[in-house]
């Protein structure tokens, strides 16, 4: 049986069979009702000349976290995963890791003890899978991982578990004419290595945490590599800081789902004219994960309580949205 | 007398009427020769489908020094009169500089030993003029500046002492589909403040030196601020920092004009395919200024021997361009 929606919206196709309004609903994935329409509406309204809230294209910038907000962040951060992996495929250059915390709970497999090492040994992992190679020799070493690891748990590979919905919401802006950049507290580096492919978004358009870069020439040419100190940490009110070290002015949109966005999200909604503000709520058990304010990853809390008072977007995974993950039915 | 070339111009012009290379000449500034040449086979060549040299559009990014390669940086570069005459704006904020080195000298107008100070001297007075606000009041500040001062010797307007074939080699490029960025010693803030109105480049396009950002909320909402502790000196090995922290990809296309460019150009030159590194080698002592290796203000030594050895197109302003600036007859 057709239903009125179908038979409507073919009705409608075919008298205005030369306008590509007719394609297939750019948001499919979202499922009606008022999330949607919020959205649907804002950028409506400062895309449409003539209208009152009208943005000129070049001021329209959003930005976008990563973790949690464009792919899962569960059972742990997907850049945990490559470290751990990487510090195995570095192990034979390193002979003394075997008896060395943390590397030798890495190399048992015994993860409750390298997470319970806390930020000092993440650190320390961080900094021997992430520094001492050129910034080439890098995003060759984050491609190959991503072409072969897979998630602990669904099996997939991590660029897989990206939301459908917000692949849709991210062409969506564009073809409205914005600009979407990633301002994650995940390395700068790591995110372009698969965010072009992954997202459509260019390496120019990634702002994240990044250690100190070097010049260097060396007989084959020059290069940039990465060393060990760490240069910014793009989380929290260091995002706004990214934010305008790399792009320079105050976004219009900004989408994130922790407390580690909470500064990104005040920064671009107290801007002058039409702002907005969403925040990504994990409400689903079922087809996703559920958490908020006593997650260790993906922490939401302050956020949450700041969401109401702004009158930024919560959108609820388990309601808002039809389809989760690309794979799914 | 009508000339050859002008005849063949138009007849091809009538018989190809409806397309758009019929246009005047895009690098109308630029004398027909060795360089205009060069230049414009290498563009063709990479912008060419099917070409054996073909880049995708993605991946073609143009990147400009500023000082000196787009606009004029003598008697002194022009961002230094904004700090000059910023001190005297500020100068009934602060009484104590009367008497306090080096701002006393500036309030006199005795320039000779504000420069004979040195690097402290100029360290003091940048500290005091682009710190200690909001990126917003800072942007406005400089907007404010460059309405009214004009330059000391042409007596123009700031903006205007850009050169007209760079604007056009920039336009150039941009309809060739590269992205065009500048990387400068000079204040990104700075620069970011005129870069789009003067060259058609956006905020996120500019890369520059900067100091330390803070985050700060405030009762009229969030803010960036701008503090005096220095982030990133955007200068020689800097450059390809600055492009790796901005950018993430090695540029195709390098322009500069000074040894602070060397390192830039040594990095985009140095990477796979075709890559085009070009030198402004300022040679007009009557149009504009002559200088390069015993300049104190875009020294060009190193750069311009090592253009020989790496096959760098070498501008000759004199020779090269038919004219400097926009205001030129």
């Amino acid at each position: 049986m057709l239903s009125y929606q179908f038979v409507r919206h073919s009705v409608l196709c075919v008298l205005t069979a030369i306008s590509i309004s007719c394609a297939a609903d750019p948001l499919a994935s979202w499922n009606d009702g008022g999330t949607k329409k919020q959205i649907v509406n804002f950028v409506g309204d400062v895309s449409r000349r003539g209208s009152e809230s009208y943005i000129p294209p070049a001021e329209r910038i959003a930005v976008f976290d990563n973790d949690g907000t464009l792919w899962a962040e569960q059972p742990f951060y997907f850049q945990l995963a490559f470290a751990l992996d990487r510090v195995k495929v570095l192990a034979d250059q390193h002979p003394e890791w075997r008896e060395k915390v943390p590397f030798a709970s890495v190399l048992r497999g015994d993860l409750k003890t390298v997470l319970a090492g806390g930020e000092k040994s993440l650190g320390e992992i961080v900094k021997a899978t992430h520094a001492g190679m050129t910034t080439d020799e890098f995003e060759a070493a984050v491609i190959g991982w991503l072409a072969s690891a897979r998630h602990p748990e669904t099996k997939q590979p991590y660029t897989k578990m990206v939301y459908q919905p917000m692949l849709e919401l991210l062409e969506y802006l564009r073809a409205h004419g914005f600009k979407t950049y990633i301002v994650s507290g995940g390395g700068v580096d790591f995110i372009r290595a698969f965010a072009e492919e992954t997202y459509g978004i260019p390496p120019e358009q990634v702002i994240g945490s990044r250690g100190v870069y070097a010049f260097e020439m060396r007989s084959d040419g020059a290069h940039v590599v990465k060393l060990s100190e760490l240069d910014l940490i793009d989380d929290g009110p260091g995002k706004p800081v990214g934010i305008q070290q790399m792009i320079g002015r105050r976004p219009v949109i900004a989408v994130g789902n922790s407390d580690g966005d909470l500064q990104m999200l005040e920064y671009a909604t107290s801007g002058a004219g039409r702002r907005l503000g969403v925040i990504i709520h994990h409400t689903d058990a079922v087809r996703e994960w559920k958490y908020d304010k006593s997650s260790h990853i993906g922490r939401l809390d302050q956020a949450l309580i700041r969401a109401g008072e702004q009158r930024w977007i919560v959108v609820d995974m388990e309601r808002d949205w039809r389809q989760i993950f690309p794979s799914d039915p």
